[in-house]
C-alpha cells in the first residue's frame, strides 16, 4: 500500500479548477482517490451550505473522471475559514502498488484506512450505541490501514450525523427519546460520542469506567487523535484513520501532538522539530475550541458569551492563526467543536510530512 | 519623571472592581494616572457602545478618587476582544518624583508624553491638515516625554475623530467637502492621516514626497510605531507617546518591532529574546489588520469578503492568538484597523518590560 | 391616582438629552417617575451592554434631579432595535393627586402598580418557586395599582434574573441543582416561569393543573398579558402592572390583544379600531418570537437554523415592522423571547391611548 | 402566448424535491420554463454561496428533464430569507399555444419577455454604458413580451454583474478606471445603473437630464418597476420583463404599486383591493432597503450603523414581515438593495394574480 496527500487551493466552495489541473497534469489520479477533506468558507454551523455545495461539485467532478469508482470517495467538508485560514481540499489517495523504496520497509510510512458504521437511529446518537459502533468501525479502519499498534494511529477523522427536527419527530412517534431536542446541540453530542468511540478503540479510555453519561460531561475522558465533524448529509459515521505502518510505502508519514489550549503553538513546534532532516510539511490537521471554563491561562475570554459570533468561529480563527504562525502556512485544516477531542479547551494537532527521497 | 504601567482585568465594560482594589491597596495612585488604555468586549466598529460605557464608568471612578485632576486623564478604549483576548485596562501613571535608581540614569527608562491637536473641522479629517496637526502634536508629546531621539519612540497611540452624518451635513452647509460620505470609511481615513502624521513627525516619511492623496492609498508610506483608533467621542486628536529617555527613571522600559503580516509572531519573539535578563513582560501593544490584497503568504484569505463578520474582528482574533501564543498571556492590547500603521497587512508590536531591580 | 406615559427618543444608549429637555420643560417631573422602560440598540442577548449603559446613565440623571427618590425608579431596558425599531425611553409617572376630570370617574383610567419578589436562589429560577413568588408579587402590584378585576390588567412587564456561571457554581457547592447549566437558556426559563406566574395570578392557568415541568415545555399554558425580560443586573423579579381602574384618573388608558403569530398585525389593528373617537396612540408594547415549530402559516422559516443572526433579533425586526406598519410609528416597544407570553409563535400586544380631553 | 407562474417551496438551496414532484405531476413542463426566480437562505451579500448552489442544482435538474433547452433558462437567485420569509422558487413558464380563453382577448394577461445585454467591461459597470445597454435590452424584452404600452410593464427583474478584485485588476492593467474599487459597493452601482436603464427605457427619467453621476447619488431619479440583483456569476445583464398584454392569454396577470417606505404595507393592500373578484394572489415581488437618511417616519433607525448585521438583511426582515402581514403568506419574493428602484427607503411591490376562470 502507498498513501499520499495533496493539498489543492479552492477559490470558492465550487471551485475545482486547481483540482482539475492537478488531475490533468497527472498529480492526482482520480481512481486512486479515497477521500477529500476540505475547508470551505461557510460558518461551520447549522446553516452552512458551503459543505454540501463543495460535495455536490466534487461528486460531479469525480463521477466524470472516475466513473462509479468515484462514488466511493469519502468527502469530509469542514466549514469555517475564519481569520487567515485558506479554503482548500486535501486529497487523499491510496494504491496497492509499491514504490522504489520498498526494500527499506523497516521505515513506517503513511497508512490510511476507512470504514463506516451502520446507519444510526436518532435515539442512538450521542449515546452508548454510537460510542460502540464507532469504536468497532475504528478497529476495522485501523486494520484496513494495516496499522499494527495503537501508538501508530495519529489522526482519526470522523464525519457523523446530527439530529434534525424531522428525525426527532420520527423518534418521538416510535416512542423513543433523543439525547437532546436542540439540533445545534446534537452536533456536539454526536461529535462527543464519536470521539469517545475512538478513545475506546485505541485504549485511551477504559470500557468499564466509561459511562454513557460521560458524553459532553466528563471532559477528563478524551481521545488525543480524534477529530469529529457533524453533518446533516449522512446517517452513519464515516471514519478515516491516519497512521504509519511498516506495510505502507512511500515518502509520506504522519505525527501528532496535543495542544493543551488554543494558544499552545508549541505542540506543532515540537512536531516540526522532531521531523527527519529535510522532511517537508505537507498538511496540518487540528481541532479548535473555546475553553469551556470561560478562562484561558487564567484570563477571562469572551467567546462563550458572544451572541454575535459563535464561539466555534472565533476558536478556529485563533487556532488557525497560532498554527499558521508556527508553520508559516495558512492553508491548513482547523476544524471547530472539540468535545472529547483532546483535553477541554485544547485539541489534537497532526502533521503529515513528506520525507526527502 | 517616573512612568509606570499596570494592567487590570475587567469583568465587563463597567467593571472597575479590580481597579478599585488596586487603588485601595495603593498600587495605583489616582492623582498620578495620566491615561487608561482599555480593551472592551464590543464589536470595535461603529455601534460599539462598550467604549463609551467604560469611559463613563472610569470617569466616575476617577472623579471620586482624584477630583478635578481625574478629569485630565486620557481614555483610549479599543473595542473588540475576539478569540482569546481578555478585556482589561492598562493604567499609565507618571510622577515628577525620582526613584532611588536616580544615580544610574545612563540607563533609559519608560517615558510617556501626551498632547492634543485643536479640534478638527469635518473637512480636515483624512486630509493634509490632520496629518500636519498630528505631526505637530506628536512633536509636543515627544518633548513632554523628554525623549531625545526619534529612535527612542516605540509606540504612539492616537485617539482621533470620525465623521458622523451630522458633521458631514454641517460641512456641506458651509460649502465644504469631506473626504468620504461614509461614516465607517471615515474611521479609516482618520486613522490613516493620523498615522502619517506620526510618520512625518518621526521622519519615517518625507514631507516633500508625502501627498494628501497618499492617505489610504499608498501603503508603502507608514509609521512603524503608530497605533490609531477612531471614536465618535472627540473632535481633536489625542496623542500618547511611549518611549525611553535618560531623563526618565524607574524599572519600566519599552521596545518595539514590526509584524510583517498577521501571523508574524516572530516579531514579538525577537523583543522577548533581546530583553535584559530577568526583565518581566508587563504589556504588549499591537495593531491587527486583514491583508488588503486578500492573500497572506500566498494563500487566499476570506476576511474581506465576509459579510457576516467584519474583517477587523477576525484580524484581532488572529493577531491576539498569535501574540498570546508567543508571550503566553491573553490579556494584551490588540487593536484593529491598521492603515499606514506598519506595512499593509502587518503592524507595529510594542512590549513594555519591567527590569529586575 | 393619576398615571401618565411619555415617550422620549434616545440618540444612543447614553443619550438622555431629550429626556432632560422634557424635564426642563416640565413635561416630566422626576419625583413622580416610577419606571422607565427602554429599547436600546444592542443585540438583546447575553453580551448586550447597552442595557446597563442606559441604566447607569438614567440613574445618574434621576439622582441629580430627584435625589434619593430617584433611586426607587424601576428600569426595564430591553435590547434590540433591529429593522425599523427606534431607540427610546418610555417614562411612566404616577401621582397621588387628581385631575380636573375627577368628577367623571365612572370612566376607568390607566393605573400602574409595582412590586418585587424576594431575591431568588439560583436553583429556584425556572422552577415552581419562581412561578409562585411572581404570582404573589403580581397580586401585590395589582392591588398597588388599585385594579379591581383581572380583566382590567392589560400588560405585566417583568424584569427577572438569569443564571450566571458564578451562580451555578455557588448552587452546586451547596448541593443544589439548577434548571439548566447554560446561561443563555436560563433566560428563557426565567422568562417562562415569570410569565406562568402572571398567568397564575390572573387566573389564566389553573394552579392544580400547572406543573413545574410545564415551564418551557407546555406552550398551551400562557398569559395573554405577560412580557418578561431577563437580565444579569438583579436577583429578584420586578413587576410593573399596567391596567385600567375606576380609582385612577387622567386621560390615559390601556387596551390589549393577542397576536396569534409574528405577522398578525390585525391584533393591533383591532385595538386602534375600538378606541374612543379622538383617542391618540401613545405607545405600543409587544413581544416577538420566532415560531418554535419552524413554520409560520404553513411555510418554513429559517430563523431557528440561522447561526449568524440570533432568532430573537430577527423576530423583533419582523414584529416591529408589522406593528409599525399598522400604527405608522416605529418608536414602539417590541421585546424578544416570548416563552408562555401569548401563544407559541405569537404574543401579547398592548396599546396605551390618551383620550381627547 | 401564455405565461404562468408557479411557486414551489425549497427545504434548502439544493432541495428541488417539490419542484420535481410538480414536474412529475405535470404541473410544470420543463421545456416551457423560461426563468426561475428564487429566494435562498444565505446572507444575500458577497459571500452568499446559496445562490450558486441553487443554480447548480437547478441546472442539473433541468438538463436532465429538458436537455439542451434547459440550458436557456434564466436563473435569478436572491439570497436572504431573514425573519419570516420562506425559501422557494418561482417558476416562470411561457408557451406559444393559446388557452380556451382566447376569444376574450380584450382582457390583458400576463406577458413575460427576456433579453440580455452584451458582456460589460469592468469599467462600464455603474456607468452610462450600463444604463444604455440595459435600456436597450429592456426595450427588446418588452417587445419579446408583446407588451404595447409602458404602463403595462409592472416588474422588471435584472440580474447584473459586479466587480471582483480580478476584474478591477484587469481593467487597471489596460489603463481603464472602474467606478469603485470596493467589490461590495460595486453591487450597488451595478444595481443602480441597471435600474436607471429601466427608468430610461420606460420613460420614467428623461435621457437629457440623466447624468452618469446620478448613479447612487440622485435618488429622485428612479424606476417604479425595476428590481435589480447583482451577482458574480455573469458578465452581462439579464432582463426579465413582467407585464400584461392583449396578445397574451391565460388567467394570470400582474399589477404593481410603490411602497413609499419599508413599512408601507398599504401599497400591497391597494393591489389586493383592486383585484377582480375571486382573483387569487399567486406571488408578491418586492424590493427592500434601509432608508438612507437614517430615519423612517421621522424616527431614527439603527440599521445603517449596525456593524453586526448588514442593513440589507434587516430591511428584508422588515419588508418581508410587513408584506406577509398584509397578504397572509410568507413565501414571497423580497430582495434587498434598492438603489433607484423606487423612491429612497421605499421600493416597488408587484403582485401576480390568477383570475377565476
Amino acid at each position: 500500500m502507498k498513501c499520499s496527500v495533496i493539498r489543492v487551493a479552492a477559490g470558492s466552495p465550487s471551485d475545482v479548477s486547481m483540482l482539475e489541473k492537478d488531475i490533468e497534469e497527472g498529480k492526482i489520479r482520480p481512481r486512486e482517490v479515497i477521500a477529500v477533506i476540505g475547508k470551505t468558507e461557510g460558518n461551520g454551523c447549522v446553516n452552512d451550505f458551503t459543505r454540501g455545495y463543495a460535495v455536490q461539485t466534487l461528486t460531479g467532478l469525480f463521477r466524470e473522471y472516475a466513473g462509479e469508482e468515484g462514488e466511493q470517495i469519502h468527502y469530509v467538508m469542514s466549514g469555517g475559514t475564519e481569520g487567515i485560514l485558506s479554503p482548500h481540499f486535501t486529497v487523499v489517495s491510496k494504491t496497492a502498488g509499491t514504490s522504489g523504496r520498498s526494500g527499506s520497509n523497516e521505515i513506517k510510512s503513511l497508512a490510511i484506512g476507512v470504514a463506516r458504521t451502520r446507519n444510526l437511529l436518532a435515539e442512538e446518537i450521542g449515546r452508548r450505541t454510537q460510542i460502540e459502533e464507532v469504536a468497532a468501525a475504528v478497529g476495522r479502519a485501523v486494520r484496513d490501514a494495516g496499522i499494527e499498534r495503537h501508538d501508530d494511529v495519529h489522526f482519526v477523522q470522523i464525519k457523523c450525523p446530527l439530529l434534525t427536527a424531522e428525525r426527532i419527530r420520527a423518534a418521538r412517534e416510535r416512542g423513543a427519546r433523543v439525547v437532546t431536542e436542540e439540533t445545534y446541540k446534537s452536533m456536539g453530542y454526536s461529535r462527543g460520542a464519536s470521539a469517545l468511540g475512538v478513545a475506546l478503540a485505541l485504549g485511551e479510555v477504559d470500557r468499564d469506567t466509561l459511562a454513557e453519561s460521560d458524553v459532553c460531561s466528563d471532559w477528563s475522558k478524551y481521545s488525543s487523535v480524534a477529530s469529529a465533524s457533524a453533518g446533516v448529509e449522512l446517517l452513519c459515521c464515516e471514519i478515516i484513520v491516519f497512521g504509519n505502518a511498516l506495510g505502507a510505502d512511500g515518502p509520506y508519514y504522519i505525527d501528532h501532538a496535543v495542544m493543551k489550549d488554543a494558544i499552545d503553538g508549541g505542540a506543532l513546534g515540537k512536531l516540526l522539530e522532531r521531523r527527519p532532516t529535510g522532511a517537508e510539511l505537507v498538511q496540518v490537521l487540528a481541532k479548535a475550541e473555546a475553553d469551556p471554563t470561560g478562562f484561558i491561562r487564567g484570563s477571562r475570554h469572551t467567546m462563550l458569551n458572544d451572541s454575535d459570533i459563535n464561539h466555534t468561529r472565533q476558536a478556529r480563527a485563533v487556532v488557525g492563526g497560532v498554527l499558521a504562525s508556527v508553520c508559516g502556512d495558512p492553508m491548513i485544516y482547523v476544524s471547530g467543536g472539540g468535545e472529547h477531542q483532546g483535553p477541554a479547551g485544547g485539541g489534537p494537532v497532526a502533521a503529515i510530512f513528506r520525507r526527502r527521497e
